[in-house]
């Protein structure tokens, strides 16, 4: 048995009832480090724990699928959804390339996304449609990313920004809004939410304009408002369409 | 107190401690009946609760902001997310126009959305970019949608469809998978998931060029794969990026 388990942002109370038995119930318990640090060692406790750093992922993918073959049930634990942007999918390439979808049964739990976290601190910005770019070209061209920002940028969608910065890549955000910009207003509300749900918590609402590209890191999710998107209070609010068709005022 | 609070899919499973907390501590619980039916009924032993058709959304915001405007703790309840294509908004758009942004404290709790779980049910459909398009023209001109699906496909986005048939209007969902088949493969996979983790889940994998339109209901989310999308046994697998830099073969 083999699981792919979402924790979510990170704190216990955005851990699902699912996640919690899976985890449980499991014999070993992979996954990167800085995500297994984020799990009370209660629940730990007499588990084979399988961690590596960042790199490893083809590694650890292929350690939880000889553990989970050899019998024992295993979870691979994922931050935010294990569905997005996470294991899942390598676990299944490897499965798939070694010949192990009908031999080792596999699930995976889905969880609170870090863009489905940073959203709920910010307020209201996913009330309509919205694309989910991630900056990362390890595995992507920098060019299929900018096309996909300039589409999206041109379709009015809501637009959440993953890997936003690395030191490698410190420019990627800047032409990334530089993009974005030629088709949204100057003063576009921009939602920046670092470590959702965890120490160090720091939610901003900025315009479009005034990023500030240095205070921003992997850790970090962007949400860039559509062309309806405004400020209310310090919050941000996407309204639900285009047509007026719900009257909020007294008067009606 | 007021909080837009995330049911996840249905399944108490999915239910976050926070959501539950939140609601254990509400006094008022409003929701769409549809929702409150989902809940446990011990969860509302001793709560008041208000509860309209789908249609009475204006009406139920306005009636939880009265309540919590009274001193009531009150929590507005929605299935999978609150934050995205929810009530999230509704509530933050009536607090400001009624000037009770400062009066009223307001958070949202997030969950786990239908798209999050219609993946994790498919297998792993959004391991790269996505674009959530809804085919609701009630609030949106048809023309808008129509736009983002376009460009959503151009950008080769794994798409998300989200409200993809009503009575009312179905011939969407035929026309929306048109347009996206003008962008992709005959065969690309698209995943449809009726009642996700709840009572007749319908969980099925088909070609683009083969979608049951007559079986699709308002409750079903179609994930629509991109260009690199394949089948993996039964899931439906989208590789993590275009660059083969990780090597999953033995021989490595």
């Amino acid at each position: 048995m083999l699981k792919a388990v979402s924790l979510g942002p990170g704190d216990q109370s955005l851990l699902t009832p699912a996640a919690l038995d899976a985890i449980r119930e499991a014999d070993v318990v992979a996954g990167y480090k800085g995500y297994i640090a984020l799990m009370p060692e209660e629940l730990l406790k007499d588990k084979e724990v399988v961690s590596t750093g960042m790199m490893g992922e083809v590694e650890r993918a292929r350690g939880a699928i000889e553990s989970a073959r050899s019998g024992k049930k295993t979870v691979m634990v994922c931050s935010g959804d294990a569905g997005i942007y996470a294991m899942a999918g390598l676990l299944l390439e490897i499965l798939e390339a070694e010949g192990l979808l009908d031999t080792v049964p596999f699930s995976v739990v889905p969880g609170v996304a870090a863009f489905n976290a940073a959203s709920a601190l910010l307020g209201a910005p996913l009330m309509h449609d919205f694309a989910s770019v991630s900056l990362s070209d390890l595995l992507t061209p920098w060019e299929v990313i900018e096309k996909r920002l300039r589409l999206a940028a041109e379709a009015d969608f809501v637009i959440s920004l993953y890997n936003p910065r690395s030191k490698k890549r410190s420019d990627h955000l800047q032409n990334a809004l530089g993009i974005i910009g030629e088709h949204r207003a100057p003063g576009t509300p921009v939602g920046i939410v670092g470590r959702a749900y965890r120490e160090g918590q720091d939610v901003r609402v900025v315009r479009l304009d005034s990023v500030d590209v240095q205070s921003v890191d992997m850790q970090t999710v962007l949400i860039i408002g559509n062309s309806a998107t405004r400020v209310a209070g310090d919050r941000m609010l996407t309204p639900r369409g285009y047509h007026r068709k719900y009257d909020i005022s007294r008067e009606s």
